[in-house]
């Protein structure tokens, strides 16, 4: 066991209003267990949205006509749908009951990523983060400032995934760490030299975070320690494929 | 840090060769930290392929004239081209110089997962194991046997996504566990109703691994430790969406 990566859920967390702080909150879950050089924090979104105010009262939207005909036919809110299509810069697939839109960020997901709060009986949408990349790099900073330590942030979501069943824990924002280890060039043990082989370890963070988190307790955040990460000014942009690249498009 | 999840990479593996019994590897490299009640092994598939002698001498390989026709436009090696062909159900892209395949199994991946073995400088290619849910089941089976203890065995390799740059580690095949955790129609702690949320943990196990086990490092297997996972007589093949859900064919 001479080297593990261990990761516990941060439980505690009061829920989160408009204007509060997150290093706050973050500080105060981890009185008993400090952050130290080495951890990393991961957030999901949800907590973020609600801080930053990225909320809205369903009973406060007008659906369009192509959001209610889409939710009469498939059975949906159209309150919900009108918002992930404002969400969207693109509706990537919108068939089956199921609306994949690349959102003004570039990720394609679900609904735009837009979700019932699970706060007030399902009256209040929660947006993503505006940038979740400057969420998690003001994060990382008031840590570092409050600190002195250098804790790396990645905001998480779950997505659904092309060809899988089952969502999995991705990274939306990052700050403070690379977010791809890129193997490019380098040697493995047998001399032998990798191609083509970048890790997305924000991601795989993430799903660590799903797997500590879990989605019935009350358990917005989790510490990871013990993951060797290369420090870098990368953000999770840096994941989003670039079109040219694409072929899936 | 009252419950967390530890996973460490178990190193000193000898190189596989076929005929090789993964249990009695696993168990030789275990014996400092035994496999206990709770623990979750994942097993990488390149040392599943090479035990059950899943290799091919590439200058074996005859290309077809489709194969090179590729290999010379994009510079690919055309006998890996060849094998990746063979091994596949149906092409899903080809074009920019990747190609991605619906393999055999139904995975949906780069070159059916084929890969260059990295022991004697390239000359020897990688498939995916024949059933990689029935060697997990097997490796299962036998640490049972020999341990008495239920340990459920992932079998991982890392994938593309589409969308989303780097690769991510993912399940290939299951034994001993619930491959997704379903949520749906059970309530949070605010008694809302969590609606269509299964989480595909074993991918985000496999993703753990990703991390513990690096691509530098020696490291073909792991052990994961406090995950409450649920048993299960569930295979990996569940994570495959089904042609009449997906929306990407």
């Amino acid at each position: 066991m001479k080297s593990s990566i261990t990761c516990w859920a941060l439980t505690g967390i009061p829920e989160v209003r408009a204007g509060d702080s997150l290093a706050d909150l973050i500080l105060g879950a981890t009185r008993k267990h400090p952050l130290r050089a080495g951890d990393i924090l991961v957030v999901k979104h949800k907590i973020v949205a609600k801080a930053e105010g990225r909320t809205v009262r369903l009973d406060s939207v007008t659906p369009s006509a192509r959001a209610r005909r889409w939710a009469n036919r498939w059975q949906r809110d159209a309150r919900l749908a009108e918002l992930a299509l404002r969400e969207a810069r693109r509706v990537v697939r919108m068939k089956k009951g199921v609306l994949i839109t690349e959102t003004r960020h570039g990720f394609v997901c679900a609904n735009s990523g837009v979700d019932l709060s699970n706060v007030d009986g399902g009256h209040t949408a929660v947006l993503l983060p505006v940038d979740p990349d400057r969420s998690a790099r003001r994060l990382h900073l008031s840590l570092k400032q409050r600190l002195g330590v250098h804790v790396p942030v990645i905001i998480a979501d779950s997505f659904g995934r092309p060809w899988r069943e089952g969502l999995a824990e991705a990274a939306l924002g990052s700050a403070g760490m690379r977010v791809l280890a890129d193997y490019r060039g380098r040697r493995d043990p047998h001399g032998y030299t990798l191609h083509a082989t970048a890790e997305a370890v924000a991601d795989e963070l993430a799903a660590l975070a799903g797997l500590a988190c879990g989605k019935l307790e009350r358990a917005p955040a989790c510490i990871i320690r013990g993951f060797r990460y290369e420090r870098g000014s990368d953000t999770a942009r840096r994941l989003l494929r670039k079109r040219e690249r694409d072929l899936f498009r």
